[in-house]
């Protein structure tokens, strides 16, 4: 069920109704009294007949018009108890304010699982518990105590009480942008991430959604849903928990799992998400993508009065992957005729002191970059707001006039002008006006950048963006009978893992490259299988019970002669027996010898948030030394696995180096798309490790190939 | 001369004085008068007779009574006549406002240097030009025009009035912190940074130093100097001009060489310099150091009330380097005892809702913690200083008691408190208190975790701070006879580089390994040559006319019989005969063949703010493509030399990797010193490039060595 009688409920039950002033029981009912809810409010508490007016409940059962949200102010303990009774209402959400769940160790986590099956039994879905509560900002829907929330158009989520309470102080004080929605989300029990970004998407009073996040229960069907959301409204996520203390502080008070590893990170990015790692940047980054046009060529026009400001703005923005093109001369002769002499017209564009005496300057500048084809938008630094402040309190009509023009001009050209101004905390009308137009104005020069540095990677999201990506596995379609063969021996025969040959042939199955090789029982039939090969050989135990192969002499390389491979094959059976002498030996397998190339590693995992992701980077030996290694979540797409391919800091390895030719890009292409296609095709495999894979200038090898399977996996679900 | 008449002048003479209130020459008079200047006021101005009630002079050569400072407001086309006048009156100083010298093509760079002359004959220091001025506060010497600075401890050194004015301004609005002087250094014609670092390290009015550099004219006099000042006072830098952008940027208005290089950052920090990257850092960073004991463990507690704020700053202070150490169970119990059960005490600590009905929790807990001596500093995020706003009016007695006794505290402990504060924004007196007690309060959660992490930083550095360090080449000192007779050899020879034979020599002379080889001239001497030598050798053409010895067949491996030798003396000097006939040949090298081991890259370069830098990293045919290799400026201590060699990335490689023996780290490091002594020795050096150097488990060899020699130097003054 959609969330739509929850958030934009028009009744409210308040569970837990009080008459005393300091219990958030009476605090709620004030609240959206005051702020002029305009739905039904029904208090109810069994001890009392009336609470500020209204007529009280003995239970939520008892009302006798229809309840579509409760509000649960009291302990724990209490709630199995009032959800049977809403269920017999058949309220459409709750919101569980009581702490003592999932954060809390064993009896909490059973007591959270307990209210979840009761709420599903019901219909009933759950917000929180362990949560601040919630606001609908249009219908003054407000369960959470917050008086004077801006109202506006960003959607906010936060796992953190207080990091809510400062994005809404920071937007009251600095802003005039506001909150459409604000949502506690507490230990995500029941409506879980993914389904308020499917909410907010089709709301039309949201133009972006704001996240506080520590840990996350679904990762990966909230990937799915943020790809599907960021297409259309942009979302802004400061993910905290990184570190060894930030874990240990998250999971103190949210119970989730936290942590941002590196693939979270890339798979956030990847989904669109612009992801925040200063709290400060935080607000203003929403505020801008939800006030502005993105930037659709990455390129920004940077005009100052003055250096300082704008060398380190010109820094910053590099730093952000922003261009500062050189002006073309055409723009630079108009500039010109703007400018006093000694001007920079370049990029940075320098006033150098021509607005002293006249800051309209500023709106002329302006006019002329957004006009130019190259610019995608202006941030202007330094001082402007403050000329009156500075120079001469005439100056002060001057500056708003140019407010006036800059804030018409965003909306004549479509491109997004970013404003800081050192004078910002004394609080100019002109700096206002400019709000008022949806110009953002910051006195942090960071903050500026960063703040028009999201809709330059916003547009360039939207610019790449491939329709035919899907995060959704097309399971079981692909799958061959033959492989689910081999699944089946191997989980008939309880192994762990695949033999190599398997690996290979599944490989192969799943349109990747045909490996030779020949799996043989005697030193005869290793020396036929050999004949049948080009070059010389090499020679592997296969046996579930010997996992480290070449330290009991079971890989034998660069046989050539009958004598060099029956000598192999005895030591590979002597070496084996004696390691272990009731190892079950399944064979030896014979493969040509692989010439020698650029080691690369290939693989996939399972990521405790995000389930499958896949790797490529660097192999052979210096994997461990280069950790150059490139993650993202399965299933890829076609450019992603491109993508991969370009990300590894050690690229031009790939390119051909000091007289060896390129690499095969397109077979390392096809091979990371086909263990794409096999993990979504067997839901029974662990772990793919392809180390070293040989690439050469046409095709590659794979050394050696592991799949290994999960552990008490149910198969018959296939 | 030092700079005390220039800084702290008692007289100052203002040239190009005028009654026109919009002049630089009225304002600056004014403010002097207005702030109460302790010294003597001198207008000077042929066409007046008296300004703002003060007698006018023609000339400065004219006043009566000394004249230590002269503020010079004309344009730049008058300040040579000018200068020469006040060489009459014999001044100290003079600040130069105009612009219009070096920062603008040839001619000014001339007048400049004309200047600049003049001063030097007359024994005038010149501050700027194209300066804002400078200030000393303590005497109200305010040749700047800004009002209401306020006074402090911290000397701001700046190369932008724009980030003097945004730093001057935040001070004010959000600090009690302030300032002992200003320098606007403008383009650093005469004084230069570090005879100001030398002044402020004398100064009892200045606690530490804040800079804002665009570029810098003598960087190796700079952190000369900068080493010997940290030890004393903490000097914190934001060094802009990184980027292309940037550099454009700083190069229009300074006409300075900017450029933020990693060798820039790690010599700035190796001279203790705490070196910032974000502006909104830069004052909370010096304030912090001039207000607070440094912290001698690295180890910080974080204590708030709720999560959120707390999992954002264990994750910033982790980046940064600081330690969020679990409380031992000591001072958890005693923390226990202060907080409702659900506290989180292990640190981050949480409060968790504790101080609702009482905020002096804060300092009951803090008290605690700043005894236990696992704990170098406190970090109280969130809500302290609001609890009366949030919760009852009632508590603001509480909070500024608590305030008084964290205030007391830090004294009394010798530690360090930072406090983040949602609610600074609404000034409440408990939290100007803390600022009263020299504690900062930010209402940004990442300006305070830098702010404390600075204090960290910087005592990290003193603890490590070794006195035999020196950044002072022993020049000549140690050259040898030998060495320099190398050199004239080859400077007669007009050659550009030294021979391999004669780089290895030389290497060896200064305490490096010595190469075992031979020069020869014939097949039969290359013969005798390898008979002498252990296993096969290489043979490689010596001629400076042949610079890439492989492409000509120069080079030839890996030869053991005299067949072999004699073939490959002929195919070299048939490859070089037939590269270039008239080529000098100077002989061919017989060397032993080298082992296989470890390839580095050693090597030295000329850097151009800092001089010689040195540098190490892997080298052979990966030093391309990992990129990972480490620069210092030189010359180095043995500790330096330890930790550069530390500091690469694939530091693994060295350990002994995949059965491979660790290599030889004091051979390596030896090596490291003696080109660092190699360079001191000989002002002729252009460059050193070793590479590879092939590290062993024991010693190590140099397969190439080549030193390149400075061109057009002077060897007369050897």
């Amino acid at each position: 069920m959609g969330l739509e009688h929850v958030l934009n409920a028009t009744s409210v039950a308040v569970v837990g109704a009080s008459k005393k002033e300091t219990k958030r029981g009476y605090q709620s009912i004030k609240t959206l009294l005051d702020q002029g809810f305009e739905g039904r409010i029904y208090p109810v508490n069994p001890k009392e007949k009336i609470i500020l007016g209204l007529p009280c409940y003995k239970q939520v059962s008892e009302i006798e018009g229809p309840v579509e949200m409760v509000l649960i102010t009291t302990p724990a303990k209490t709630i199995p108890g009032i959800l049977e009774d809403c269920g017999k209402k058949g309220v459409a959400g709750a919101v569980i304010i009581a702490g003592g769940f999932g954060e809390l160790g064993k009896a909490g986590k059973d007591l959270e699982k307990e209210i979840v099956a009761i709420a599903k039994g019901h219909g009933i879905r759950l917000i929180g518990p362990n949560t601040s509560g919630i606001m609908n900002l249009e219908s003054h829907m407000n369960l959470v105590g917050l008086k004077d929330v801006p109202k506006g158009h960003i959607a906010l989520i936060s796992q953190s009480g207080n990091m809510a309470l400062t994005l809404i102080t920071e937007a009251a004080i600095k802003s005039r942008q506001g909150f459409s929605y604000y949502v506690g989300i507490g230990n995500e029990a029941d409506i879980k991430f993914h389904e308020y970004l499917a909410f907010f998407q089709e709301d039309p009073n949201t133009r972006a959604i704001l996240m506080y996040v520590e840990g996350m229960r679904d990762g990966r069907r909230f990937l799915q849903q943020a790809y599907q959301t960021t297409r259309k409204k942009p979302i802004v996520m400061l993910k905290s928990g990184r570190s060894a203390a930030g874990k240990l502080s998250a999971g103190s008070h949210t119970g989730a799992l936290a942590g941002m590893s590196e693939v979270a990170r890339s798979a956030f990015q990847r989904a669109g998400i612009i992801v925040i790692e200063d709290s400060d940047e935080l607000f203003p980054a929403v505020e801008t993508l939800a006030s502005l046009p993105h930037i659709k060529n990455q390129s920004v026009a940077i005009l100052t009065d003055g250096g300082g400001h704008a060398t380190i703005a010109a820094d910053k923005l590099t730093d952000l992957g922003v261009n500062i093109p050189l002006m073309g001369e055409k723009t630079q002769k108009k500039l010109k005729a703007l400018l006093p002499v000694g001007a920079s017209t370049r990029n940075p564009i320098d006033i150098a002191g021509g607005a002293d005496e006249n800051p309209a300057v500023f709106a002329d500048c302006i006019e002329v970059l957004l006009h130019d084809p190259q610019v995608g938008g202006v941030l202007a630094v330094g001082l402007f707001g403050g000329y009156n402040i500075r120079f001469s309190e005439s100056l002060e009509f001057v500056e708003e006039d140019a407010a006036h023009r800059m804030g018409k001009l965003v909306k004549d050209v479509g491109k997004p002008i970013v404003v800081h101004s050192l004078y910002n905390y004394a609080r100019p009308h002109s700096l206002d006006l400019l709000r008022y137009y949806n110009i953002p104005v910051y006195d942090s020069l960071e903050v500026a950048c960063k703040s028009i540095s999201v809709l330059s990677e916003y547009g360039d999201y939207l610019c790449g963006y491939n329709a035919n990506q899907k995060f959704v596995f097309s399971a079981g379609q692909k799958a061959n009978l033959r492989g689910r063969e081999i699944f089946k021996r191997a989980h008939a025969e309880h192994r762990s893992a695949l033999f190599e040959y398997e690996a290979k042939e599944l490989i192969g199955l799943h349109g990747g490259p045909h490996f030779e090789n020949r799996l043989v029982h005697s030193a005869d039939e290793a020396f036929a299988a050999a004949s049948s090969m080009e070059g010389p050989v090499v020679m592997k135990i296969v046996s579930q019970d010997i996992l480290h192969k070449t330290d009991v002499g079971g890989v034998q390389l660069n046989l050539t002669t009958k004598a060099e491979i029956i000598a192999a094959y005895d030591a590979i059976m002597k070496g084996a027996v004696g390691y272990n002498a009731t190892a079950d030996i399944h064979g030896v397998l014979v493969e040509p010898m692989m010439k020698q190339g650029l080691e690369l590693i290939v693989g996939t995992k399972m990521d405790d948030q995000f389930g499958p992701i896949i790797m490529f980077g660097i192999g052979g030996t210096l994997v461990e030394i280069l950790k150059d290694v490139v993650f993202r979540v399965l299933p890829i797409s076609e450019r992603t696995a491109r993508r991969m391919i370009d990300k590894i800091r050690s690229v031009e390895l790939l390119n051909g180096f000091r007289g060896h030719p390129p690499v095969d890009r397109k077979a390392l292409k096809k091979l990371l798309l086909t263990l794409s296609e096999i993990v979504g095709s067997y839901k029974i495999i662990q772990e793919i490790d392809l180390n070293p894979v040989i690439a050469y200038e046409k095709g590659l090898a794979v050394a050696d190939a592991r799949i290994l399977l999960k552990k008490g996996e149910d198969f018959t679900d296939w």
